[in-house]
Formats: C-alpha cells, structure tokens, sequence
C-alpha cells in the first residue's frame, strides 16, 4: 500500500526479497506507529529472528517472510554438492520453524517452498526454484487479499461506519491485508464511510497498526477503547464488523481471533449487526472438531499490566519522562497479577458471513464446499 | 480500609477533616498505584481545586470532600457579622460547585450542610453546625457502604470468582466503597474467592485502583484486558459480576456506569452469570424517564490514544525512557483522532439485582419501593 515518506508517496508491501542483495526486506512493525523504519535481514538467521522478535507479524507476512528465508537461506549455498545443499536447506527450515514454534502458516509455506525445490536437479535449479517459488507465494497471498477485497467491497456502502478489531491489515499479510481488504477496494471505488478501529488491548495493534494503515490510505477513521463498541452499536452508530482470523474451523465455522472478538461478535448479534471475518483459505483448519480444542496462548503478565508507547505531553498531567522516548510504562498496581489469553473463540452463530478469495460463505458452507476450497 | 506503609498496617479514609488545622486530607489519587500520599487542602480554595483536579473522585467522594468543604470554609470566617457569614458561605458554595460543574452529589451534599447550619442563630453554632453536618455526611456514607456490603456478601461464596469493572472502591467513596463492599465483607467473614479487574480502558482505574485496593486487603484478584471477560466467562471461568453506577433510573432501573459496563452485561446475561449493580441511594435519579436521555459525556481523544504509567523496563523490548518516572504514553498513530465516551447505560433486562443499604431489589421494585427508598 501507498505510505508518504518526507512528503512522497510510494507503494510498500510489508515483506519483499532483493534477490540481487539476497536479503529480507521487513517493515520494523515494532516502531510503528511511531516510526516509519524498514529492517533488512542479510542472512536466513537473521530473517529467523526477524520472525520471532515479532518485527514481522500476522500469519501470511510471517509465511512469506519463512518463503523468503527459504529463498535467501537457499542462494546463500556457496557449490554444487547437492547432499551438502540438502542439509543446508534443512538447517534453514528448522531455523525458520523454530522462530515462532506454534505458528504453522510459516510451516505451510516453506513446505510449498521445498516441495517446489524438488523439482530442480543441480543445486543451482533449485536455488532458482526457491526463489520463483517464494516470489509466487508473495504474490498469490496479495492476489488472495485483493480477492477479499473484492468479494467484501459490496458490505461498505456510503456512510456505513465499519469496526475493526486488532490489525488484520496489510502489515499482517504482503498487501492490502485481509480485514482491512474490502475496506480499502470500498475506498478505491470512490465510497465514504468510516471505522472505528477498536484499539485491542493489551498490545493495542488497533490503535497503532491499523489507525496508521487507515491513516496512511486516507481513510475516515477513530481510534475507540475496547469498552466502547458496545455503546456506539446501542446508539445505532455502527452497521458493519470485520475482522480477520487467525484460524477458522472448516468442519464448525468457528473463529479464532485476538482476544476480544468474540465480545463484539456476541454485542454485534445483540443488535443486529452484521459480523464477517475475512480470511485467507489457508487458515482454514479442516481437521479440528471443535472450538474448544484450540489451543489459547497464555501470554506474559507485563502486555496486560501496562502499554508501550512514546512519552508525550498532554496538558492534563505532568510528564516526568522525557517527551518522545519509547517506554513502556507500568498502569497497573505493582504488586498485581494478571490473566492474559491471546485469542478467542466464536462460535458460527455468530458469525455472518466468511469473506473469502473465491467468495462469501455462511460459516456451515464451508464444509460443504470443502473439496473447491482445499483445491484452490 | 487497611493500607500498609512502611511495614505498618493502619485505617485511612479517602477523605477526612482534621477539624482542629481546618484542613481536608485526601488520599492523592492521581499518584495511585505508584504512591500512597496525602493531599491536605489548607482552605475551601483548595479543597475545590483537588475536586477540579481529581486529586479525589468518585461521587460519595467528591461529594464528602465539598461537604467538609463547606466546613472548612465556615469555620475560617472570622467574626460575629451574619450576613457577611451568609455572603461567605454562597461564596465557598459556589466555589465547591464550579469545581466539577456535572456532578450532583457534591451540591446535594453541601446543601444538606447548609440546611442543618439554618438551625443555628449565631455564626459560631453555625460553624460548629457545619462541621458536626460534614461529619455526619462522611460518616453515613461509610455506613451506607458497610450495609451494602453485609447484603451483597451473600452472593461471594468459597469459590466464587467476581468480575468487577472500574473503581467503585474505597477509594470512590470515604471509605468501603460500593461495588468493593460486598468483597471487603466476604473477605473479613473469612471466604476465600478470586476477583477479575477489569483494566477498564482509557483510564484504567481498574488496574491501577481497584487493583491495588484489593492488593492492600489481601483479596486474590487478577487484572485482565476488557477484552478478555468475554473469553472467561466463555470458559466458565466467571461466576458473579459487581460494578457500580453513576446512575440508576429509578423509574426504569437502567444502569449508568463507566463506559464497557453495557459489554460486560451483555456478556453476562449471554452465559447465564448473575450481574449485580451496587449503590447508595443518592445516585438514584427519580425523575428521568428513560435511560437514553442520560448525558453521556465526551470525554478528551488523549486518554484512548495514550496512557499514563510509570516507566518500567520489561524483558522483552528497550525503553529509551528513564525508569520510574511517571509519563503518558501516546500509543497510537499520532495523526489519528479518538471518540471516547465515558460511560454507557446498560437496560435493566441485564440487571439481577441492585444491591442497595437496605437491601438487594430487582430493578423494577425500585419504583414501586420509592417512598421507603427516598424516605431514607
């Protein structure tokens, strides 16, 4: 998507690969949405790091991220011994893999990467392989988005004010993103409407990541604490929710997604709101039967007990800490606790429609439709 | 309540009168949980100031503050002169009044005082008037606290785990709390429980009061993200929510409270948990007709796009701010704006009971039992 760097504005996809330099281009999504940074990984280790530091997140960027290492990991083998090339690559795979061990949209793709690599003979076929493999699954993952934004962009009519939760957006794929996808065709097409980005405490991603993506793309947008969509929905001031997922059962319809989604789901439902998830097929779970047995990422204390930010000055209270510092401050009680689950689960009834590459789909659709949707 | 300082268990109200330096002391709330002190407010000028200045909120609060206020203010008048008294108390008034213009319960709470000083002749019984009528008000807020915490306690048994969402704590009132009264009550009969703290974004006086509230008794208790109610209670892992209210209808029952009380009912009701609203009488409004007139303030962008805290320097990531000074943090994108309502009204369909001093009613009893409850 188009971001204004000093001024001029230039088209960015989150994770690109210069194939000349043999690195790893990422935007430093850690900075954002205060700085404006990219990090270029010059080897697989560090590209492995990149990943698990969380500079790149969001399941398709941290996938082709993996695709590219995979790339990068594999030019970087200086001969022609094709044994020795073999366990190069696998050291490469675990590398990746081991960056962030629950994820396995990275698995998926290095897979597609290394099934594709079969195909060449000498170590240097495959190089080339590598490469044209992990370019073709950057560029479907931002065909697939454009897809979603296609098939949702008929939701978002003028003056529809739209939630978002969390950043489903185009930092957490290649391009254009997938929540955020029929958003940003809707305004391509010349339509006004609003979000309100809910700003998804504890780590916030709403508030940071996708304001500046709606920001970036001009967009009519405000930030709103978590604990304010069900007023506005009260007050009739919201037709529509998207948001992205981070699995979804192909067998039950039910969706997994950062924590608090299914609040505005069961809110949504309450008064009569639409609700979608736009997905990429891939996080599409066929095997798991129900809801309950996906696993709920317990995270660290410290997310929930305060907030990262940049020291600012409001009129209202003294600063004591120097204006334009990176901190995290403590909000909570010191000697406090907390629980902080990750994610959430809601069920199908909840849920309106599934915005998907080849369509829309009520979620009992999908297991019917499961042979099509495997295939593609 | 208790709170330890320096090793040393001792009793603080919120708000007290120390009658012989003429002077109000507040526990300093803008500095909780990072540190306990006191602000002592030499005259009525400043007593007002603290009340404009959140140095104490809450309305029993604030509304004790202004009554001790109008003490205070008597009793620095010098000389015999009645109407230059009669001029000076309209002065110390207004000034108490003008300090949060919105609030209702600081004026009924001055002009109780000011209707008891009318039984005095002269200037001196009407300053001991006063003072003895602040008393009395400070007094039978604590006592109106302690009886909605000996009818509430028999909702928390061995076991039960409590959401509560805000701060109607101790620290909200002179001393008990509201929402906190039936925990305090459950604890000192010796039950064991664990309360939830809602973090209660954007000014999470969740997890910085009520958290450190509970801290100081001892009550297990943990804080988690508003957004993650949903997920427990999804889980079965939430038995009973208290809040408390800003409002109460007494002609609908509908419940005004701090923004995201609305999410938690809808929420409760969902899965079946009991969701009790806890009050003193003097927040219920008799003459509104339905909850949707209620105003419903708009509050400054800056409290959802930062937050304020203390600096710390968890493992994860480099804060460039120095350690331990207070700071705001702005954590959105800085070219994104905010709504930021700062309370919702939630109907009374998703109210089990309102428990009061004399007693816990559903919400539609409280119409037909107003003559008991205004005669109180």
């Amino acid at each position: 998507m188009q971001v204004t760097v000093r001024g001029r504005r230039r088209h960015y996809r989150t994770v690109t690969f210069d194939a000349k330099a043999n690195v790893v281009e990422l935007i430093e999504q850690r900075l954002l949405p205060h700085e404006f940074t990219f990090f270029r990984a010059e080897n697989f280790r560090e590209t492995a790091l990149a990943i698990r530091d969380m500079i790149v997140r969001g399941a398709p960027a941290i996938a082709a991220t993996a695709a590219y290492g995979m790339a990068q990991g594999a030019q970087a083998f200086r001969g022609r011994d094709s044994k020795k090339f073999a366990r190069h690559i696998n050291l490469v795979f675990e590398a990746l893999k081991n960056a962030r061990p629950t994820a396995v949209d990275p698995v998926n793709a290095m897979l597609q990467v290394r099934a594709a690599m079969k195909s060449g003979e000498t170590v240097e076929e495959q190089q080339a392989i590598a490469l044209a493999a992990a370019e073709h699954f950057a560029n479907e993952d931002v065909e697939h988005c454009a897809a979603i934004g296609r098939h949702g962009a008929k939701l978002i009519k003028n003056g529809t004010r739209v939630l978002t939760h969390c950043n489903a957006g185009w930092l957490a794929t290649v391009d254009i993103g997938t929540a955020t996808a029929p958003i940003y065709e809707a305004q391509k097409r010349g339509r006004k409407f609003h979000v309100f980005c809910d700003e998804t405490r504890p780590r916030c991603q709403g508030a940071s990541l996708t304001a500046w993506e709606l920001a970036q793309q001009g967009v009519s947008h405000q930030v709103i604490a978590d604990n304010a969509a069900g007023h506005l929905m009260q007050r009739g001031e919201i037709d529509l929710v998207i948001v992205g997922s981070d699995r979804t059962l192909g067998r039950t319809g039910e969706v997994a997604n950062k924590i608090g989604t299914y609040t505005k789901a069961v809110l949504a439902k309450r008064h009569g709101i639409p609700f979608y998830v736009a997905i990429p097929l891939s996080t599409i779970d066929w095997n798991l039967k129900r809801g309950f047995d996906i696993p709920i990422e317990e995270r660290a204390d410290h997310e929930v007990l305060g907030a990262w930010g940049v020291v600012d000055n409001p009129s209202t209270k003294n600063s004591k800490a120097k204006v334009g510092k990176r901190a995290y401050v403590r909000i909570a009680n010191s000697t406090s606790t907390a629980r902080n689950p990750g994610f959430d689960v809601t069920p199908a009834e909840l849920v309106t429609g599934i915005i998907t590459p080849v369509g829309i789909f009520k979620p009992d659709e999908l297991w019917k439709r499961r042979m099509e949707l495997i295939g593609m």
